[in-house]
Formats: structure tokens, C-alpha cells, sequence
């Protein structure tokens, strides 16, 4: 089995190396600071006695899964944390395979790169769903595809890189079809602090003994580089994710837990407001440079990328670089996200300066 | 597919709800401090700018990559930051069955537990040699287990849970019949701070496109709850490695790899020398009541483990509970290590009541 180095690095390394200032918009690294509370827990550990050093419990310190069980109206015992929501699919997909009630697993189309790439590691069969234009799922058009061969269906709301939240009623129907085909619905929600017109509706709020959320404080929390996040499994399956969660892993980085708990406990609700807030701004100022551009994009209902598309210059790679070198943004080209948007553009909305990024587009294409 | 509760965590579990005192010396965690730096340096990241809690590269900081390049001798590009030795092991052996030339993976008897496991969660089959009593592995008995359907040999020196340190020429002999094999020989590195008598020998001393070396910081640290290790692969291996580690992690906690760096800087030899000068004297101690109560032992070259049996009192799970009810000590059933110690019980030297410990064993069992 080999694997080819993803598109991301490549564009990165590409932007980095550039001989000119170069607006920053590949990746998905949050800009803003992370809670003041996660700083000081991370002082505060640095000086806890010689025992708080050693392995915490391998499905996580117990008071954070409490506190993530209590938030999440869910069992204790249904939280496993790991090393990123990474980790999370990548053990939700596992579970869902393992369980020998099919190889493939339906995907979107356009979809997070890493889906396909674990599918594929963990010997599944990707298979995809078109989404519309704006990002939403068509219930039946899953319904259709599903199969007796179908292990999972894995869906990502508020979703990279279209940005569309789905409704309660496409998460509903989204269990009812896993539950059909003795399936998983893997709902990846790692974006539901970002989510701008309060629509976004987690798979939680459905009991079934066929889906499993996985989520972290990455993007919530900026800390990207912490590698904290969590999955929620019905009962029955969760013992297994934690045998394969400790023998991949053995447990996820104490420091990181003991922090990310302390900023649980005394961030205020205005620190995610405030951040989703620079999000909206960033929207609206980006998207309106757009589209006095004359092009066409996408506006997030939700996370905080702008898909763009310019006549004449379609998302690949070549035109990629060529915007990094002679417009001076970086941003993702759409065939990294599946063919449904070659011909498109992903920006993430990861600096403060979306409105000169579209500027130089517009500058350069217009 | 299923995997069992560990039995390390059944046994601190009793440990844990005995309703008396009792010395823990079931797990592998230093009761030591870590060094002073590392504490530094996650006191110095928590103030970081917001950028430095984003994604780290996902084989690891470039600059703790080249610290270890540089202190093993071998190329930069080589080196994967992984979650823990724990991770490094799961890659290296992975890796090794992806190449397709076998099922089959080589332990030794007795085992650390987590390389049988990982053999079957990755789709291998566990096959073990026996080693002698004192867990020196005779190269002859790998060679005759050796076949065709060998995809690795995996050792561990120091050992785990036997504390031998295979002489230099065992390991150059095991990279000899890997690479007649066209296998891969996995040398889990992880204790080789502690060698007590200057015997230890890497596998990185000897040139081979058939060997990867896995260590970590957490037991010559301390720090076994950062989960910050490495893995050293041969050039033409490392680039499957990575996208497997990429695919599962994403990436390796930032603010510990931001810390063991600073440590692997500022860290003076004289820490190593005082934990390794400490375990010589617990040795001394444990070993020296055990002698007194007529009980049967190993004396660890390496690691922090002592092997003791006590005649007409097997190392079975029900006799490791009723020490903890009735003797105030919790050990480890030499069952949970392979069929060939299941009469002996298995002490980590991680407590400074070894000795307490030994003198409560002599007095109920002698």
C-alpha cells in the first residue's frame, strides 16, 4: 500500500517557498488566540508533581470525558479521547468496518481529503454522493447509493470545504439509512462552533445505535497543534475503539487533556462568539471583493471556508501556483476535494487580510 | 474484530479498589521527575504567539527532527515524530506487512503485550521464540522460526518485562536473518536509558535497509503521559510511514514535542545517570529481599522490571489479586507476558518502597 503525500502539503510547501508575500489561505489553522484558560492550564500542568506526567487513562482523564459526556448528553463511558478528531474518524471508521457488514463507505463529493485516504488505509471502498451546488446533501441521493455493502456513511456538518450546515431533517434521515443497511453514520462535527445562522443540528440529537460523532477542540479551541478531540459511540461498540485506540496510540497527550478541560471549565461563551464574529466579517468582506470581481463562490452557512470559482481559470493545481507566484494568495485547488469542483477554488478565511487576498484575485483575474 | 481489556488495566484496577495500602509496581511509570527543561518549555510555549498552537509539520518539528537525526547519526528525513513509542511500533509494523512479503510477525517469549496485540489489529499473525531465563534471545531459534511468511521481527532491548540487553552481535545477527527474509527487523529502543552495565547496543549502529528503530521519551524522561517518540525508518520505508501516521494522527502533540526539544537541549547527563544510579539501588534492594525469602529472580541488565516466582505460588491473575487483598502489593501475572512465565510475577521498580514491597511479599509467601 503507498500513499501519496496530500495535496495540502504540496501547496504549502509551494507558498512557502514563493519569492514574494504570499497571503496565506491553504490550510485550516485558526488565526485568532486560543482561550486565555488553555494558556494558563498548560502553565499550570508545568508544575504538577511527577505523577501527572505519566499516562493518563487511555480512553482520557476522567473529569474530561465527564465534562464532554455532561455537555454532549451522552454516557461517560461512550467518550473516548484522541489524539485530534483525526484520530476520532480515523477509529469510527475502523469500527465501522470491522464490524464485517460491508467494505464500502459513502463519502460526499466534493469531500475532506483525509475520508477517502483512511477509507482506503483501513482496506474500504470510498464511494461517493454528489452534493448540490451549495454543499447540501439530497437524503435520497444517499438513499440510492446505500447498499447491503455499505459499512458507513460519513458526513462532515458544518462541512470543509463547502461551508453548508445540514438541517436536522438530512441528519435524521442520515441515521434512518444507516440503520437500514446495518450501517454507521459518522458524523464528523468538528466545525459546530462555527456555524453563523444557527442552523447546525448534531447526530446526538438522534438515539440510534447507529451513528458515531467524532469532534475536537482544534478549530473551537485554535489549537490545531494540541491534537485534543473526542468520539462518542453507542455502548455496544465502544469497547472495541478503545482496544484500538490504546494499541495505536495508548492514550492522548496528558498536557493537552489537562488543558483543554481547565479552558472547558472558564471560557465564557463570548470567546466563541467573538471569534465567529471576525469569521462573519472576514465572510462578508471576502465574498463582496468577490463579487465585485465578477466571480462566483460559495458563502458559508458554516466553518470558514469561501469556495471561488473565475471564468476561464479553473481549481487545479498548475493554476494554483500560478496564483501563489503572480497574485501572491494561496489557496487549496478544488480537484483536492473530488471532481465535482475542478473548476473550483478553497479559501480559508485564516487571516486578516480576506479583503486584500480578493483584491489581488480580483486583480489578477478580473 | 475484538480485543480483550488489557490485563495491565484489570490489575490497576484491583490495585486501585483494594481497600488497604498497597505498592503499586504493576505499570511501567516513573515515580522520578522529568527534567527541569522539560518543564521549562511548556511553561515557555504556553505564551506563544496563537501560530505556535497550530498543526506542527505532521512528521514533527523540524528542529527536534534533526536533534535526534543528529544524536542517532542518521538523516533528517528518516525520522517520524509519532504519538508515543506506542504509535512508532504500529507504524513500523504496519509498514512491514504492507510490503506484502508475509503475514507473519516474530516475538519473543516472554512478550511485551501490545506486539501481539498490534500484530492482529494490523491483520499479522504473531509467531514467538522462546528466549532463555534470563531473556537473552538465541539468534539460531529466530533463524529456524524464520520463513518465507515473515514480515517482521520485532525485539525489544533493554527488555520488557525480562530487563536483558542483547549483546551487539544478537542484533546484528537479527538484521542478518531479516534481511535474508527480505523482513523487516522492529528494535523498540524505549529503555535504553536504562543500561545499567554499558551493554546495550542499537540497531542503528548496523547499515540495513531492513531495520527500523523505534524509541520515545517517555520512559528516559519520565513523561510517559506527553506521548511525544520516534521512529527511524530506512529512506526507501518512510514515505508510507508518514502518510499512515498522517492519515491516523494528522500530526504529534505540539507543546510536548515544543518541550522534550528544549530538554534534549538543556538536559545535563546527570539526570540520566541519577534515575539509572536510583533503579540500581531499588534493584539492590528488591532483588536482595527477594534472595532473603528464598523467591526466584531476575536481575534486570535493563529497563526497570524484576521477573520473581515463589515456589507453589504461579503468577496467575487470581494469585497478582490476592497479593494486592492480602500482601499490600500489586505486580503483574507473568501469564500477561506469554506462556513461558506464567509462573512468575513481574515487579516495575517504580516506587521507592521496594524494598517495603519485597519484605510484605517475603512475609506473606515465605
Amino acid at each position: 500500500m503507498e500513499y501519496e503525500t496530500p495535496l495540502f502539503f504540496r501547496v504549502m510547501a509551494y507558498a512557502n517557498e514563493a519569492d514574494r508575500d504570499v497571503v496565506d489561505m491553504v490550510s485550516g489553522n485558526p488565526d485568532w488566540d486560543p482561550p486565555a484558560a488553555l494558556r494558563e492550564g498548560l502553565r499550570e500542568y508545568a508544575d504538577l508533581e511527577p505523577d501527572a506526567f505519566q499516562y493518563p487513562p487511555s480512553v482520557g482523564l476522567r473529569a474530561l470525558r465527564e465534562e464532554i459526556a455532561a455537555r454532549r448528553g451522552v454516557d461517560v463511558e461512550q467518550v473516548v479521547i484522541t489524539n485530534g478528531a483525526g484520530e476520532a474518524n480515523y477509529l469510527a471508521m475502523a469500527r465501522a468496518l470491522e464490524r464485517d457488514r460491508g467494505e464500502e463507505i459513502l463519502l460526499t463529493d466534493p469531500v475532506y481529503p483525509y475520508y477517502p485516504g483512511k477509507t482506503t488505509m483501513l482496506g474500504g471502498r470510498p464511494a461517493y454522493v454528489a452534493t448540490d451546488e451549495t454543499g447540501r446533501l439530497d437524503p435520497a441521493a444517499v438513499r440510492e447509493a446505500a447498499s447491503e455493502d455499505t459499512a458507513a456513511i460519513v458526513v462532515n456538518s458544518p462541512n470543509n470545504p463547502t461551508g453548508a450546515v445540514y438541517p436536522e431533517k438530512t441528519i435524521r434521515e442520515l441515521v434512518t439509512i444507516a440503520e437500514a443497511h446495518d450501517a454507521i453514520l459518522v458524523s464528523d462535527e468538528v466545525y459546530d462552533h462555527f456555524d453563523y445562522a444557527g442552523a447546525f443540528s448534531s447526530a446526538l440529537g438522534i438515539e440510534s445505535n447507529h451513528r458515531i460523532v467524532t469532534n475536537g477542540f482544534s478549530k473551537s479551541m485554535a489549537i490545531t497543534g494540541l491534537r485534543v478531540g473526542y468520539a462518542v459511540f453507542p455502548h455496544h461498540l465502544v469497547e472495541n475503539a478503545r482496544g484500538r485506540h490504546m494499541l495505536v496510540n495508548v492514550a492522548t497527550t496528558r498536557p493537552g487533556q489537562y488543558a483543554v478541560l481547565k479552558a472547558l471549565h472558564e471560557t465564557d461563551p463570548d470567546y466563541y462568539e467573538r471569534n465567529r464574529e471576525r469569521l462573519r466579517e472576514r465572510i462578508d468582506a471576502f465574498t463582496e471583493a468577490l463579487e465585485a470581481a465578477g466571480a462566483e463562490y460559495t458563502r458559508p452557512e458554516g466553518s470558514f471556508y469561501v469556495m471561488a470559482r473565475f471564468d476561464g481559470f479553473p481549481g487545479t493545481v498548475e493554476n494554483t501556483f500560478e496564483l501563489i507566484d503572480e497574485a501572491g494568495v494561496a489557496g487549496m485547488p478544488g480537484s483536492g476535494f473530488g471532481d465535482s469542483r475542478e473548476d473550483w477554488l478553497r479559501f480559508a478565511l485564516v487571516t486578516p487580510r480576506v479583503e486584500e487576498a480578493a483584491d489581488r484575485l480580483a486583480g489578477y483575474l478580473g
